[in-house]
């Protein structure tokens, strides 16, 4: 029970007398402040995982580009500024999040599977570091850009290498069914005729694999094809850009190999790279361990002869990954209990089936309405993906930091709403 | 393909010398008037399913309570309102929301698998018209918001029926491992010592088999199931609310029976039972046709010997059934196509591949970037389920009618995504 605190927490969660604390801080005392549900956030976590992937990679010098949209809140990204990370931003609202948390252009890169003219020339405009180059037309719309700044335009074709990874299948990236990237071979005539181009530099290349990935054959694979498209096309690439999707552990028994085993397998296959500057983009793997949804019990309920079921306080509107991937939350109660294990469903109040948040799970009892819950593994993806539905306000949003705590985001309120409704 | 407009938009929709019109209204004049993406919504469909709905019921004069949920925008309201209809909501946001149109308490019904404290007390200090239970522990909330403002509630006990019906999984909501209502062995009890309480009413009984159901049989069963434990019971319930779940066909050739059937249906089952009011909760019936998804195409892309995908600039964050329930919107160019047919991925612009509105779908040939396409069958459960993934601002509504369209919400700033965010 400890041991899978550490482990789904990085060490920031324990019980102290029997009251769940995040760092320094009790939760049941943010639940008392700021209401539920309510995300909070780990500043522990968030710098002790951005140490621990600066020191795996560091052989590399890569520049790190924290992925906005796993996480977007302006204090999570000014402190990933502090830390002196670059950011990917994949659309004009995460350019300007970007640019309001101060990172300067040469830190931002740009990819996106369907940028528009208006954000290209943004991109442009801003002298990001990089754009990724998806679809042929994009040239043209950065060309133009280029020639309207008079800026010269650091481009990596995005690559789709048709590599594999074990991963849930909205989150594949790099199959030749998905919309990623260039294919191989029509990106050999834009790389032979580079020089056509008088704004747009074409500089590098870029892949995805995909998002939580847990072990590094794919990128070994991608690296290797990489490596092969540069001897055939005689392509020095000065950046390269192999995305992010190292995985965490959601489960306390999911095994996911240490950053330390992705680097070194990144490290080998670019061995003699020299020139090459490599470009990471983390996002799970920074934030989600560092979040948590802290949700209150409003009703428990026992099917005679069937299931039971823990009724909470937060939602699908407020946590989609049950629902669009399956996915799995660790859920720890905030008092601690020391009762037997008891198995239940923990759902939302939202009207339908699929608002769930654990299926089946196996908690210590009793869990009772007023208790609190905590569901772990929420920092990614988590308010990131929030709506609205059953006009519900989205979360508040906290930060811990030892004994500190501070609100990064205020609840919504009702007027919120509707606000652009009126009139 | 003009047989399947009308179909798939209840005759709203049309071509005019090759441009596509809604009611009277030109797609690319909305388009270059607010934008895109962009909700239109048709106010004939609307009012026509509303008279539909109406005239297949009348033998039973219910009281049509319009589901807020599936589309809870402050015009549709006053819309619904006009139509003389009440409103089934499910949370304190939906109140408001019902509230702020102008529906007075006695036209609101209140259901919820997880209502709060506070969402009963403010039903109960607004007297609503019925309150559904679903756990037994509300009946306490209950009894004591009654007594707080001296008004006797009437409440509705949810049954959770156990009939199956043909639907997706996330919207079967009276199978017993759902978290939906009591157990009938649960609710006898509550009905046997129903004068124990002093402010609680239990008037009546509640069912909700699903959504997107499209024939009557598992409204027969549950009836059926409803008399039996009347007769078991010796209730003779005031009120029965039998939900709503009444379907629509998103396909051209998707068969869903008229609603006449299921009126019939009802009506007959019900004979007999002239002391009760019937109350519907229609939602994706009345509001699910008279929606259309408007949006631009930003890149074409074939990979060799590959699929083809078309990149428009609506996303999941849009219009996220596709990713959630995998679901099927009809899909139609703005500009008539007479060429061959293709078939492609329809996607958008966010990162990852669960972002797509169609999936190997055949369209008139050609599409190319810049046209404008229609995703139908967006008007229920569409912009009440978006979100900000990728930091994309929501889109704007328009409501048209005749020849005259007016914005009934306008499009987020990108401010509006980090307001909440700052000091």
């Amino acid at each position: 029970m400890e041991e899978d605190l550490k482990i789904i927490s990085d060490g920031a969660l324990s019980y102290c007398r029997g009251n769940l604390f995040l760092e320094g801080c009790a939760l049941e005392k943010i639940a008392a402040d700021r209401g539920t549900p309510c995300y909070v956030y780990s500043t522990q976590v968030l710098r002790g995982r951005v140490s621990s992937l600066k020191e795996a990679f560091a052989p590399l010098s890569p520049l790190i580009c924290y992925s906005v949209k796993a996480n977007s809140n302006l204090t999570v990204l000014r402190l990933m500024k502090e830390e002196n990370l670059g950011v990917d931003v994949v659309s004009e609202g995460e350019l300007l999040r970007a640019r309001k948390a101060g990172f300067p252009g040469e830190k931002i890169v740009f990819a996106g599977a369907g940028k528009s003219p208006q954000e290209i020339d943004l991109a442009v405009r801003w002298h990001l570091f990089c754009l990724t180059v998806e679809n042929a037309e994009e040239l043209d719309y950065i060309e133009k850009a280029g020639a309207r700044y008079k800026f010269p335009v650091r481009c990596a074709l995005r690559l789709n290498l048709n590599v594999d990874v074990d991963t849930h299948h909205y989150v594949k990236t790099s199959r030749k069914e998905t919309k990623f990237g260039l294919d191989p071979e029509q990106a050999i005539p834009l790389i032979k005729n580079r020089r056509r181009w008088r704004w747009v530099r074409i500089a590098g290349l870029h892949f995805h694999l995909g998002s939580q990935i847990k072990e590094p054959s794919g990128y070994a694979q991608a690296l290797s094809l990489v490596r092969e498209f540069c001897e055939k096309t005689r392509f020095v690439p000065e950046i390269l850009d192999i995305g992010g999707g190292f995985g965490i552990s959601y489960r306390p028994d999911e095994h996911v190999v240490p950053i330390s085993s992705f680097a070194q397998t990144v490290s080998g296959t670019l061995k003699g790279w020299c020139r090459t500057r490599v470009i990471l983009e983390p996002g799970r793997y920074l934030v989600g361990t560092a979040g948590f949804l802290l949700t209150r019990v409003l009703y428990t309920k026992k099917r005679p002869g069937g299931k039971t079921f823990i009724i909470v306080d937060a939602a699908m509107n407020d946590l989609v990954r049950p629902a669009i991937y399956g996915s799995y939350h660790h859920i720890i109660p905030v008092r601690k209990r020391m009762g037997k294990n008891m198995v239940a469903d923990v759902v939302g109040p939202v009207c339908e089936t699929g608002d769930y948040l654990a299926k089946e799970r196996t908690l210590p009892a009793p869990v009772r309405a007023g208790d609190l819950l905590i569901v772990a593994g929420a920092g990614a993806y988590g308010f990131s993906m929030a709506s609205n539905y059953n006009s519900r306000r989205r979360p508040c949003e906290v930060l811990v930091e030892g004994r500190k705590s501070r609100l990064i985001r205020k609840r919504e309120s009702f007027q919120d709403l509707w606000r652009l409704e009126e009139n």
